[in-house]
């Protein structure tokens, strides 16, 4: 088949599941939103090896198409929907985790859904199947871990409708996971995202085949309208970007295949293709009853209700967005960090640069950024329940380091913005007593960063600090970065809004060897000397001496408590005039 | 009705067209893709009077659902799809323009479409209606404009298909159009919006009712199909930021409508409701005729291709594109401009900002700054042919201004970068023989060049100058512009890639001034004293002596061929050692 009919569809061929296991519940079992099931039979699959401590499972979430077949069990078997997470020294390694992959509640490969036969009556339950929630999903999922004698997962892994149902696990089982990774997921759809289920649902039930959900017994299925489901599917699991790289450079081909849809653009032969494929091997009722349950999931839109949810939490969090995934933008995603950073929760977070909207997160494109940040979560996650604690680090460097930890007690709650690697946030850590948080910008510190198993959000600090509350830590740190920001009353206000102390360091112009670089030689001092950095192209935007800085906190109504000057070269602390003398300053403030 | 379902339905109520005209073409009508129409009637309306010389009408075209009533005639006529724009006192003032609006060929409002009569047959078109292009449409609508008398079209406005149709007439009738104005409009689709044309389709053609386009005469209609496509559409013309806007807050709340389709969260109920009043005004084969016509529009989506297609162009073009619109999306129409400005046509440019998605060409939220380019840019047009120049300008103020005039010869070709209000340009081409072009970022310049008739297009320097060829300008100028640019060597380099020479200035940190204020003082420069801009909040991020400029262009070999050096305050300039006595250089450069 053609290249252009490549998809992420999650389960390519819907293969037999041959070495699926059944688990089977056979009390009745009550839904949230009514209806009772009388037996409930799950279809997973497990990879690796559960441990003696029986603290090493991993629990994968599917997709809205996806199954319990996320890899492949040995060389004959079929590929999974994750063969690139999932496996022997992956990031997901079977090697040392135990990996639990179920169907959904709901669904049509193997799991209890409306397609089921109803053992009440004999008969498929069709449009009897009750309305089935992510909470119930995730109900009858703790039943399975149950009946495997886990008290407590490892943690609970998940893309798309899976994100959601990590979301749900850590609300409704604080208890009962260490850590979760929701990926490209959301506390809630966006109403473009619903409005799109909706119409695809439309599609569905006015198929004249869908006979009000009972075709199976009639014989017939809604093969038009599932069709038309899933084409609208695809359109928003691509991006823009990577629709006009598939599509573009043969836009006007059509290809044969038999279908009765349009296949006059290459886009429209993709879409019947994917369609007609689609119809094969899935259920327009499990369609209709997992998007609905989607679409019912809300922990609240505004930062309060997201809280309110959210606080009971009491794991660990990587949350990872896709920066094209249009259909659970990262906004949302930040939403949910906004939401975890104000209540103290642990949480790391990444908004991958990536050009394969939401089908990002199943691809190999930025597998290097967003797979080793999993594999280095998963990591210290298992080392912190090993040994309790965190891995060294590497010797102090920086002068500034050091006069930054003699700063700050032990106990204090520390935010670090700018942290770039970690460096600071380690050393406190290591010291022991401070509860330590980063942020920083740039991907590649964040995954160092996580790697040294601290937590790190991902943001731009010129959007400010609006998930955090007021005075919500004890010491706000800008280290070395006050110059690299455009708006800098801005930023100041946020941090001393957010810390009851800010800790600021920069370069000062003031120095004796910057005035005489501009007064003697007529050229711009160059407060990266020694670097590649020159004028043109330095990251500083910002030009300030002390006695700048202490007029502009005097105008604001900034307290200084305390300045240390330093001459980095000589690494010495500055007494006498500092202005002129130390080209590095760090203050402490309060407003 | 409940404000969630108002909506900008380009036809509220599909009114009674009390005012339209018939204009009948007896003649054999051959299309583009073969068929013959043997006979063509275009439903019509017309505002305003045409005046004597014929020169003061515009021409404009609707959206895909739209039709010929624009505007509402008097008090007692229903309201028309564009009132906003068109009328007395109006940006299209009514007052001053002879304003005609056509339903297009192959729609339902009136003028031959597939639910026409077959003049031929006596029955209706339904399937054997011809394919239509959107060169039919213009060929269509120019046998109009003929019957009318009308040799020039003042201007062809139109946004989304009435954009295309815009661009259509550019350059299939290049010597009958002085202007065109297209909005929220493409060269061609993307791969995402023809995707969603496809589905759509696909809905209404897989819909039993439809009965291969031959409903009509089995008494039925395809309503669900022609409803689910309308659904699409809906979701398409509103912004992601739009749609949580007027669902959010109401997310769970269904409405009572007499419907079949799902009502379940507010938006369901908004698509099931603005489906169902699409299928009582429009017709299904005219969906199927109108997007297939605009999905096969098609200009080229390389550079060269497009600027192929455009050469022909000779009229002045004003383009605007609306920042959150996702189904035409802003970098197309930057493609559009970018190949104008390759081939030297008369640009002016503008990315809208705002939250309305698609729609925004049609809503009053961002009207005073679209409206009012429209208004000034018509405005300017008429100017031109009435008295064959431009309107004069206020005085010259600026003394860099004054030097950079005399460095520039009558006829040169001149590009100036960061224009701002245009003062410079419109010194230019004052003073005569220079043909001028702007590039400016804020908004709210470009609107003050188009007023003053200067083609300018909103771009920021440091995406670069691609749209250009090499040495396509024998002057590019870079006033005061400099050091508020991050990526100095890119934009340099872009600069002498396109321009035989370069014209530079900055603010000059040598300045014996600012040397002091850093030897003695202490403090940084400032390099705008006397505005309320200091070290925190300039909008400089660059700084520089005229000797480190110097270095840099000796170091990138950047050929210096000319330097005034002037002190601003003294207003003359400097010839003793410029670079502690100027606060201000002008440089001539090429590479």
């Amino acid at each position: 088949m053609d290249s252009i009919f490549d998809s992420t569809d999650s389960v390519r061929n819907a293969n037999p599941l041959k070495y699926a296991c059944e688990f089977v519940y056979s009390s009745p079992f009550r839904l949230e939103r009514g209806g009772c099931l009388s037996e409930v039979r799950i279809t997973y699959e497990t990879y690796g090896e559960l441990n003696e401590r029986k603290d090493n499972a991993v629990l994968i979430c599917h997709a809205i198409s996806g199954d319990s077949h996320v890899a492949a069990h040995d060389l004959d078997d079929g590929s999974g929907w994750w063969e690139i997470m999932v496996g022997s020294g992956k990031p997901i390694d079977t090697d040392k985790y135990f990996v639990i992959c179920p169907n959904f509640l709901g669904g049509c490969r193997g799991t209890t859904g409306p397609n089921s036969i109803n053992p009440d009556t004999g008969n498929r339950y069709g449009l009897d199947f009750p309305e089935v929630t992510i909470g119930d999903i995730v109900e009858a999922d703790c039943l399975l871990v149950d009946s495997l004698g886990i008290t407590r997962l490892l943690s609970v892994v998940g893309g798309s409708l899976g994100g959601v149902v990590t979301l749900e696990w850590a609300t409704r089982f604080p208890d009962r996971v260490l850590s979760v990774i929701p990926l490209a997921t959301a506390a809630h759809m966006t109403s473009q995202a619903l409005a799109f289920d909706i119409v695809a649902r439309n599609a569905i039930q006015s198929d004249p085949n869908y006979l009000g959900g009972r075709y199976h017994d009639n014989g017939v299925i809604p093969a038009s309208g599932l069709a038309i489901a899933r084409m609208l599917g695809h359109i928003t699991y691509l991006s823009r970007e990577a629709m006009m790289k598939k599509f573009d450079s043969t836009r006007n081909q059509a290809r044969k295949i038999e279908t009765a849809f349009e296949t006059k653009f290459s886009v429209g032969s993709y879409l019947a293709y994917q369609g007609g494929k689609f119809v094969e091997r899935f259920d327009a009722n499990s369609y209709v009853v997992l998007t609905t349950a989607i679409d019912n999931f809300d922990l609240g839109s505004t930062p309060l209700e997201l809280q309110r949810s959210l606080k009971c939490s009491m794991c660990r969090w990587l949350i990872l967005s896709f920066t094209t995934d249009w259909l659970f933008p990262s906004f949302l995603s930040r939403e949910l960090v906004g939401a975890l950073l104000a209540t103290d929760k642990r949480v790391s977070y990444c908004d991958i640069p990536s050009q394969c909207g939401h089908d990002g997160f199943l691809l190999p494109d930025e597998f290097e950024l967003y797979g080793e940040m999993i594999r280095s979560f998963l990591n210290n996650v298992s080392f912190e329940i090993l040994y309790g604690g965190v891995p060294l680090i590497d010797r102090p460097d920086r002068i500034d380091y050091e006069q930054i930890l003699d700063l700050i007690p032990r106990g204090a709650k520390v935010l670090d913005l700018g942290c770039g690697k970690g460096g600071l946030l380690a050393r406190l850590r290591q010291r022991g007593g401070c509860r330590v948080q980063g942020i920083e910008i740039k991907e590649k510190y964040v995954l160092q960063c996580i790697d040294r198993g601290l937590d790190v959000v991902q943001a731009d600090l010129n959007e400010g600090l609006k998930f955090f509350s007021d005075q919500q830590f004890d010491f706000v740190v800008l280290s070395k970065t006050l110059q690299t920001v455009r708006d800098v009353e801005f930023v100041l206000d946020e941090m001393l809004r957010v810390g009851v102390r800010g800790i600021v360091s920069f370069p000062n112009l003031g120095f004796h060897e910057h005035r005489q670089r501009l007064m003697k030689d007529g050229r711009a001092p160059n407060l990266e000397a020694g670097t590649p950095k020159e004028w043109y192209n330095t990251s500083n935007v910002r030009f300030l001496t002390l006695a700048d800085f202490e007029d502009f906190c005097n105008k604001k109504g900034i307290n200084v408590h305390h300045c240390i000057a330093i001459d980095t070269k000589q690494q010495k602390q500055i007494n006498e005039n500092p202005n002129e003398n130390a080209d590095e300053v760090i203050l402490v403030l309060s407003k």
